[in-house]
């Protein structure tokens, strides 16, 4: 006998009740990105290495996974090369594709290859799964599924208050309390400025990112070890304890980023964004299920965010970040096609399942479910059977007929086990009468209906 | 400037409009496989090269894309051992795994990787992407969608009839005439006996599989020179010849195939197949919409088919097959679990997506396009745009506010681009007087409508 096979470590496969539960997630982030007019677009799995390459920094081209080249990939690498050449160099001669890392390099990519094709202001959706050589832990996975939403080709700040309504939408149809953390790349810039270590945005931010975690004193010890002067850390403690509600945070940033216009600009960005989200929900500063809260120590993936960056927590849940982005004025350059400004934001559709599993949110069985098993005695029971299912399914209602011959036990329990809510028995009484035996799984209950009444006792 | 970037030969991008037409076709057939009980499963892109090699024969295993380990690869391997090995002894060193190739291997790993959790018989569908290393050309990719669907742990043909009836469901919907052809690889087999060359089974129906490509004469010289004897290629003739009805050839091939046992079973097994889809359709016999044929010509995949053998063509278009499957009695019998029975179709999304293109068969826009364009003057019309965007999409209503501030002509133009049909403009006026001018984007009419009209005008 053969080893029971496996799958690569680090991926899934998912059985249909986990397909059902990933069709709903799926499914309801897709009809809130439709309510908005973003329209669906895929890419390939493969792309070219030199596409992928050099976008996500050493260690991401480290974790792209790399396709073999097709045929003799040995063909013109002598065996001094092979033992001469570093790793990184050989794997460029023999692989010239890649997954995808994530969805939006290749949207990137798409947006510039097909400028002529698409219309500006582009909307768009994209639900694929992209492939990570990180270590495989608990929650982390080498094949995941994201959702992402972008629009390019705009800068108005009327698609920051799009897609801050459509995390709250989404969450709101998930019944999930989340907060949504808003800070701005121009503000921390200006932060930067103010405290005189304009060159050092990245270790500043990279530090106080931190702040939740390793808490103040550890975070100041960080940027005096990275370098920065006592005297810029001190400038930095008054930003770093700001409080209150957004108004008043924005209020003594406005203060503090006096001296540097690029900082007020993000106040100005960040006010506007508030203001129009304010306009649009009566509820927007008392709602316990959906808030948005300025976060100064919110930073991620800085290196191509230029303006709002985004990051959303379940407020129940202890779980990492469930949705993020922000946006990023210059995506399609290192396409060639500068000047394109976008924003855009991304579901984590493998956290969500966690979050909803951990709450237990989710829906009873859908419209993808089996309604009716027909359950036999016999041969001629079987026949009488299919009329009756060809006859339901002509009315749009998910049905079978059990496909051998074998005892009504086994039937129910094939039914029980598929979470079929009703089971419609066919004896040779049933056949003379013209009725089925309809059981309802859910309530034990049986009552003898016929073809006429079976559509009313199963809806 | 960088270069404009490309995506692998043989991949494609699928733009918004392409999606659409794509999400109906995988729509469509979904909705189809529900009806009949059938669940969603998925398995991950990659799988370990055990399970791949050697399932699709020499030149199958050729055509996997092949994964280049993480990280150093290289280690272990010498010079020497470089230079000396074989191109697949290498490659077999340096991945370990691949991407899958078909959704049949990958679903027959599932089912003994995951006999614990399923419930048999077990129906299940699929709708995935797979990758082969083909040469590329029209109408064949290098990544293309499966959407399978099978049941294991069954023998009854009622799955045949059930498989039959799908496809006759789903090209229904299509509005595609088709026809299904049918043969049974017990009747090759017993053919094959007869004929007194049970061992050339391969050879002999290799070559009748081209009797409509090649024709009688070219055929019968194939089988010759393969080195069947005179007399066995004489003694096909008559089963070649064979015509009419599917109940005449039916009873034609009891008396040729009278002494064997094997091929008597697959004339019962076809005859029942047939009679129980009389038995579902009125018109099963006459339709000129859907007709089922039996096909001795048609041998597909024999490698591991067992009993009914099935292949689907447009009648309106010139093209392969569209749909294909069979029954296959051992499947996971490769992974160390015998006995499970099994029968399947898969219909291939890319060239049903090609005939609905030639017959233009589209439906119009369906329910993920946007309805609304809110177009406006300035930006306190833009405002309040906003409210009147937001009571829509509380009813359901997929609509969008042109982001920007710019002239009326390009946000008319972009929602007609983006075959928006209707554009609701904001001016001073329309504002003051709490109405918007709804214009019909088809016809060209326009009205202005209040918050309370504007549902019925867009229904």
């Amino acid at each position: 006998m053969a080893t029971k096979p496996s799958i690569p470590k680090g991926t899934r496969d998912f059985t249909p009740d986990e397909m059902d539960r990933r069709n709903y997630i799926f499914d309801t982030i897709r009809s809130v990105f439709r309510l908005y007019g973003f329209r669906q677009i895929e890419t390939p799995a493969m792309e070219n290495l030199s596409t992928l390459m050099g976008k996500y920094g050493e260690e991401g081209d480290k974790l792209l996974f790399k396709i073999l080249n097709s045929g003799d990939w040995r063909q013109g690498i002598t065996a001094d090369r092979f033992a001469e050449d570093s790793v990184p160099q050989l794997t460029n001669r023999i692989c010239e594709k890649g997954l995808r890392y994530d969805l939006t390099v290749p949207f990137a990519r798409f947006v510039v290859q097909n400028r002529d094709k698409i219309q500006f202001p582009f909307k768009r959706y994209q639900i694929q799964p992209v492939w990570r050589a990180d270590r495989p832990q608990r929650g982390r996975y080498r094949e995941f599924y994201q959702c992402d939403v972008d629009v390019v080709g705009t800068d108005s700040l009327l698609s920051e208050l799009e897609l801050i309504e459509i995390v709250r939408e989404v969450y709101r149809r998930f019944g999930i309390r989340v907060s949504l953390h808003l800070n701005n790349r121009k503000i921390l810039a200006g932060i930067a400025e103010v405290i005189g270590m304009p060159d050092r945005l990245t270790d500043i931010t990279v530090a106080i990112d931190k702040l939740d975690k390793i808490g103040l004193d550890n975070v100041n010890a960080e940027l005096l070890e990275k370098g920065l002067p006592c005297e810029a850390v001190d400038r930095l403690q008054p930003i770093l304890a700001l409080s209150g509600t957004n108004v008043q945070k924005l209020m003594a940033l406005r203060q503090i980023l006096a001296g540097s216009e690029t900082g007020l600009r993000g106040v100005e960005e960040t006010e506007t964004i508030l203001r129009l989200y304010a306009g649009s929900y009566a509820d927007a500063a008392s709602s316990d299920v959906f808030r948005v809260e300025l976060d100064l120590t919110l930073a991620r993936g800085l290196n191509y965010y230029t303006g709002a960056i985004f990051e959303v927590k379940a407020l129940d849940v202890e779980m990492g970040s469930i949705t993020g982005g922000g946006r990023y004025d210059n995506l399609t350059g290192i396409f060639g096609m500068p000047g394109v400004s976008g924003v855009g934001i991304s579901f984590g559709a493998d956290r969500i399942y966690d979050v909803l599993n951990q709450l237990d949110l989710y829906p009873a069985a859908g419209n993808a479910q089996t309604k009716v098993l027909f359950a036999h005695f016999g041969d001629a029971e079987q026949l009488c059977c299919l009329a009756w299912a060809r006859r339901l399914r002509e009315q749009g209602v998910n049905c079978e007929v059990y496909p051998d011959i074998c005892k009504i036990k086994k039937q129910m329990n094939y039914a029980d086990q598929k979470h079929i809510p009703f089971v419609a028995i066919m004896g040779s009484d049933e056949m003379a009468a013209g009725t089925v035996m309809l059981k309802n799984m859910l309530t034990g209950t049986q009552q003898a209906v016929t073809k006429e009444e079976i559509m009313n006792c199963i809806s």
